[in-house]
């Protein structure tokens, strides 16, 4: 596959995640979204559902995280690509990192919470991150959701 | 409450943990273990379970911290101590962050997995860090549990 056609492949899954951002969004929760890819097959989908479960960790990535074990049967998901709206926090760069999540896409950047900041080798040391992808949607959504908030 | 009756304290709760540490050992997983205490009771109880579970995100302090979530109706633990018997990880130490816990007792240092080296600003940066209390316990049931395994 060259560069180009991986870009959009990227931008496909991207949009999935997007999907599911969406729909955090309508549920009034932070508008973040993940799925996880294998093999070129979606095997978990999921949104932030902090609010919705009362529960902090809750977060999208940590969910697909969950999902996409409970698929594969196994609690390494070496083989998968997890697609993210927004860059991962600590908690969930660690989380993809006791994964061995070899690659990492998000769109938008976090720089206030951001795990590049805050715990730059919390990802498994061989993990590719690509940045970046459909970052303006991404990061719109996020702008809406806090204009709305105030 | 002076420096002498906190230390029995804090050693009276991390016994609690060592007990949790000890049913994950009986059951085969990493020997950790953790309780939240919240005005001077024990509000959650929790054990290492990634192999029951296939999960890795199911640590002792991330299960602690959704349970202690759970029984007090909101997200936010900004009254409890948690007591965990080894330093924690990158993940947990983001999610005690997002819950913004106060107080954090830990037993045994974590030198190749601890948030101090990883991710030294995931916790709340107000949090208060009381480590080593048992820590040679705690350390030693982790020892037992790697010797096993060899």
């Amino acid at each position: 596959m060259d560069m180009n056609e991986q870009r959009l492949k990227d931008e496909q899954y991207m949009r999935k995640a997007l999907v599911e951002a969406g729909e955090a969004f309508r549920k009034g929760e932070i508008p973040i979204g993940a799925v996880v890819v294998c093999g070129d097959r979606i095997i978990a989908r999921a949104h932030n559902m902090t609010e919705t479960l009362c529960d902090v960790t809750a977060h999208a990535e940590m969910q697909a995280i969950t999902s996409a074990a409970d698929m594969l049967g196994g609690k390494y998901l070496t083989g998968c690509t997890l697609y993210v709206t927004v860059e991962p926090c600590p908690m969930c760069a660690g989380a993809l990192g006791w994964a061995q999540v070899p690659r990492i896409v998000y769109g938008a950047s976090d720089a206030k919470r951001g795990y590049k900041k805050y715990a730059p080798h919390a990802l498994h040391p061989k993990a590719v991150v690509v940045e970046g992808v459909l970052e303006e949607e991404c990061a719109q959504l996020m702008k809406d959701f806090f204009k709305g908030k105030r």
